[in-house]
């Protein structure tokens, strides 16, 4: 095990309905430090689709920027994703919420046929092509599904969900609370988290086992 | 250990500059679900102090509801600080946080003469009253030492809030990562967290501490 690997976390914003899930960000930074590893977080410097009230879950008629609403969760201590490179970095981590399906690509809205945002894109590409992990987490293998395509993930026991991420051409696996699928040829690490009716402390046993299988690469 | 416990947790928006530290707020959540517990988040129906952006430090020309921003960390699960009864919980904790300081009470600007958030301090003085225990990590013992005044807790080490907080009748001790003050007398936790340069790692163990102490009283 390599406990001084080099994450890089990439964020949504910051809230479950409209960015990054919080719990899944936070456990997941967490459990590297925990396990000796390190993290620089990222995020796209784009506006959110949407802002949504978290108590109602309704459009608020307002603008946020994804970069600088990741920030909250990052301390201040965050980069463009634009200026991301394969090189600096051991392993890269995408959280879930919404805002991956949002912000990061359309797929809440466009399901298969989605867009994705080209810094996404270009960072994931770049770490497959370079053959370092990828964690995702959640909703978050939709996207890895759309980047990457004949991938093995997991996003837990949504049937519409693992039927759109098998349209895109990856092999859906279903799985419960904290479990993971290591598709091992690509070194593509997936959990479900709040894909499923989850705990924190569940969240937490997703993303340590998630960081833990990267960390043994 | 009453493995049962009932914690309330009082937030002060989302994020470290001018609601509550995120990381903080999570691992607590995280700890007492992972101890077997189980919470409720509340919040204050009011507008924050301002709105921070969190790479640039400055304060952006906006308006949030310290509610409906907490609701992100909480998942939209969430009651109004307002509604809270003792008489439903076993303790209640308080992550730091900016917010706490400039939302929850006015120590941010006024120091020793500041202001407290009535529902914050109906809240605290109920749980005192009851004899039921009260956590509080990072700066949230600023908040405690003005509502209860003689009680021990710890800030850390930073001298001037440390000053402070004797100024308001508490007494100081100082303490490093992870480490706990336990007021016996008045059932209060208190850790420094993020009043020190800490990792998350860190940050974890603190709140871990703090909630396995409430739950084994």
């Amino acid at each position: 095990m390599n406990s001084k690997k080099k994450f890089a976390v990439v964020l949504a914003g910051s809230g479950v309905y409209d960015g990054s899930e919080i719990h899944e960000a936070t456990l997941a930074l967490y459990s590297i430090s925990k396990n000796g590893g390190s993290y620089q977080i990222f995020a796209p410097n784009i506006n959110q689709y949407h802002v949504i009230n978290h108590i109602t879950g309704e459009e608020m008629p307002e603008t946020r920027n994804v970069l600088v609403e990741a920030a909250r969760i990052a301390r201040g201590d965050i980069k463009d994703l634009k200026d991301f490179s394969a090189d600096d970095f051991d392993a890269i981590l995408f959280p879930g919420g919404f805002g991956v399906a949002k912000n990061l690509c359309t797929f809440a809205f466009d399901g298969v046929d989605c867009k994705v945002n080209p810094d996404a894109e270009l960072a994931l590409k770049a770490m497959h092509k370079a053959k370092k992990p990828i964690g995702a987490l959640c909703i978050s293998p939709a996207l890895i599904a759309k980047v990457l395509g004949e991938v093995e993930l997991t996003i837990g026991e949504d049937e519409e969900t693992a039927a759109a991420i098998t349209a895109m051409g990856a092999t859906h696996v279903t799985t419960t609370h904290g479990e993971i699928v290591f598709d091992k040829e690509n070194k593509i690490v997936t959990t479900p988290c709040y894909m499923l009716d989850a705990s924190i402390a569940q969240i937490g046993d997703g993303a340590d086992n998630v960081v833990k299988t990267i960390m043994a690469l």
